[in-house]
């Protein structure tokens, strides 16, 4: 196996993966604010409230994992800098920034009712996350199950984690 | 506001709310093992290989967040122990961890292939996680945005967490 150690650490299934490089609190809202659309340094830090150190880790991490890329610009009068953005492998992060808004949502809503919504950008449509099955039909989430895989027999009988 | 404090301090967003409850690595996991039919501990321990510590710490957390509930069992010659069974609340984490496998299958994926996949119970179909707009259409990833909802004013401009 070539992956990195890293990664292998998480152990075979994809979920562990997953959290490998994204199962960090400050790590999502990175993710949340870059698909509000803020792309610079400052921006993320004065969304975030987070320290210059923390964010700056996290940033180098989602780049190196491929998830955000770095863009240089550069403003009158100040040296060049880079601005940070989705790649595709970012953008496909969105059910997961979505499914983690609906279930607060549902289950840790505030009085006023949502802070932030995802709406569809060219109608304005609001947005749920469904699974869908095979054909397409909504699968009610207490009909789905976990199973092993074509890849569980790699380590440690498939769901075993690091 | 009446909620804990623990709460607030993720801030106003869903996501940053979600993720007080449920921002740690082996959070996500335990959920997993629960999905995969797991309940008592030493199964999530034998599954995951995590301390004694760190998994009844995390179990407690989950029923506290009403994630899991308690439920007493007694295996003949032993004490009473308790198994761990998820809740309503619980069972709607399936499409985060779906949308985490999901994204860790395209973009982690090993050799070998998924090593583990959801599917629907009552018929074995595969699953997928979508996201739909209020007619039931499919929205690509690429043309959802983020924006602030109903309940943006009840602190630092919405999206803004601690």
């Amino acid at each position: 196996m070539t992956r990195p150690t890293s990664l292998e650490a998480g152990g075979p299934c994809s979920i562990a993966r997953s959290l490998t490089v994204l199962g960090e609190r400050w790590t999502l809202l990175v993710i949340r604010e870059a698909l509000l659309g803020r792309t610079r340094f400052n921006e993320f830090q004065a969304a975030l409230r987070v320290s210059t150190d923390i964010l700056g880790k996290r940033l180098d991490g989602l780049v190196e994992a491929g998830v955000l890329e770095r863009r240089p610009y550069r403003e009158a009068g100040h040296r060049e800098r880079y601005a940070y953005h989705l790649t595709p492998a970012g953008r496909d992060l969105v059910p997961i920034i979505a499914a983690f808004m609906n279930w607060g949502d549902t289950h840790l809503a505030g009085p006023s009712g949502p802070p932030a919504q995802m709406r569809r950008r060219s109608n304005g449509a609001a947005i749920e996350v469904a699974l869908l099955d095979a054909e397409g039909q909504r699968v009610p989430f207490d009909d789905v199950e976990c199973v092993p895989g074509a890849g569980a027999s790699e380590a440690r009988g498939g769901c075993g984690a690091a």
